[in-house]
């Protein structure tokens, strides 16, 4: 068993052998700009501790490894590209540091980057890991849709929201795990345990991030706060205040909502002064607890010595208190 | 053995038993929208040919058939989207009928909606079939960058377009074709012989493209003809004019082709007037028939009665004098 230090340098080493360059350089460069020393690679770990929790061997889950990795950042680039986000990561973003047709088609090869590791290392399960993959993709793309089609709406509820983040969010990191799992030949109740446990910590960890927007500390958290507020944007804690607010708070948070001041500071202490009295922080840190409980109890269901499933702990400690 | 027109009926049954839509409906509208009774469905009914020439059950190589045909039509949203082409099949296309960021989606789910497809169906070879599909998938990406980095060079090659041209274009016959025998279980000098048809086919379609932009009859060919003159395209047609020309006629179309006049007209008609002093519709024929006799010499390669191969060469009649 390795440990979450030694799974880190894998991960690390991995990406160190790959060359993601190509001809044309002009779609090529933008992917190795992408994917080089690019972001935490969480996915990826997730993928080789599951390979290596069930016993089974790293070099063949390695290409999967990246081909996730690639995948995450296939969807980040088109994001950006339709979001219009200037920066990722610390670095301009491939569609202003190149153009949108470039982030189009580089992503568009990226996705199929993506395939193509997932198809290096032949595996008995790989059928399966593969229809895994390809379903995990259009539940990406669907929850992508859904959080645009949120901007639009004004009605959208608590349950429409967690979906969101379910697809959008969550079922990647459990597919992570479930493949991981399935290339150490691990038994169905175990990946699905897996799974689970990747969908709670997922939940868990997009509502820590709505959290950290509005109260997180700038400098841990590496984004500015209240940027959610300022945007307008739809999040559980929005969400939540609007379903406990009396009438009075909920037009204020309605035309608070509406607004888009040129100095954003006042309109988001208006807004935390009303999470404040609906105590939203306070009611997001229970449900965050709630999924992390839940991811716990199917981590606990798989039989195997708690010492193993130690880098798993660890990392799910680190992403739900994004010190990582 | 079926006909041509019995195969067609095929691909057509097999895409009318399919249902493209599902929810979030701005997802999956754009690609209903799409396929639905879209476009001469070539591929597939290469696909499809294939399988049938070497007596295949084309049950199982059907979905692979809908699966290029997605894949082919999310490369053309795309494309229309970079070029900013309003109209594909005498219809709004999807970014200007919707928006950008809804093509860039959609088009990443029919990009992941191909893959789904091809792992629908369990088949001893389908590890090669799907290798092929990713390696031609990518190769598709690599021509549609060298065709936009041709747009901003001057000095571009013969080779250079025709190995743009392959990857744009060929390959995804070529792999249409090798895929279907694989279903088949066809022998690998067989798949490859189709794969060069395919190919040689792929090239010579390209290049009629070319010649029926010039010289077509707008109402048979179904466009306008002269937009490859008038937008400043580089085609095979310009760039044999360039080499065969002598210093004057050289410098005439670096002239007009760096001009966009309001009526484009006399323009066009200068363009074709050099083309004609050149004979560059005649060489353009004849390197079409080039190709052409090259592909009928892969496919006579292959093993099999004549009369088998009967719909592939009808089918090269029809895409290569483009009646249909």
């Amino acid at each position: 068993m390795l440990t979450l230090d030694q799974l880190s340098l894998k991960v690390k080493e991995y990406f160190d052998a790959e060359d993601f360059h190509g001809t044309p350089a002009n779609l090529f460069d933008p992917i190795a700009y992408t994917l080089a020393d690019g972001g935490k690679r969480i996915r990826p770990l997730m993928l080789l501790a599951a390979t290596d929790l069930f016993g089974g061997d790293l070099r063949q889950s390695r290409y999967a490894a990246i081909g996730i990795e690639t995948f995450h950042n296939f969807t980040l680039l088109h994001d950006d590209l339709m979001d219009q986000s200037p920066i990722r990561r610390g670095k301009t973003t491939v569609y202003l540091k190149w153009n949108p047709n470039t982030a189009i088609l580089s992503g568009d090869a990226m996705n199929i980057l993506a395939w193509q590791y997932f198809l290096k290392q032949p595996h008995p399960n790989l059928h399966q890991i593969l229809n895994i993959f390809q379903q995990t993709s259009m539940e990406i793309c669907q929850g992508q849709q859904y959080d645009m089609d949120f901007e639009q709406r004004n009605d959208v509820t608590i349950p429409e929201y967690l979906e969101m983040i379910r697809l959008k969010t969550a079922v990647l990191l459990a597919a992570a795990l479930k493949i991981g799992a399935l290339y150490a030949n691990a038994p169905q109740a175990d990946t699905d345990a897996l799974y689970d446990f990747g969908i709670n910590i997922g939940l868990a960890f997009q509502l820590r991030d709505d959290l950290l927007d509005a109260y997180g500390d700038t400098q841990t958290f590496g984004k500015q706060t209240g940027t959610d507020i300022k945007d307008n944007k739809k999040t559980y804690l929005l969400l939540k205040a609007l379903q406990t607010a009396d009438t009075a708070q909920r037009q204020q948070l309605a035309d608070l909502f509406s607004s888009t001041p040129a100095d954003p500071q006042p309109k988001i202490k208006q807004v935390l002064a009303i999470y404040d009295q609906l105590q939203i922080k306070q009611q997001t840190e229970t449900q965050i607890a709630l999924y992390h409980e839940a991811a716990i109890r199917s981590l606990d269901s798989i039989d195997l010595p708690q010492e193993s499933k130690q880098p798993l702990h660890q990392l799910t400690q680190k992403l739900l208190n994004r010190n990582i």
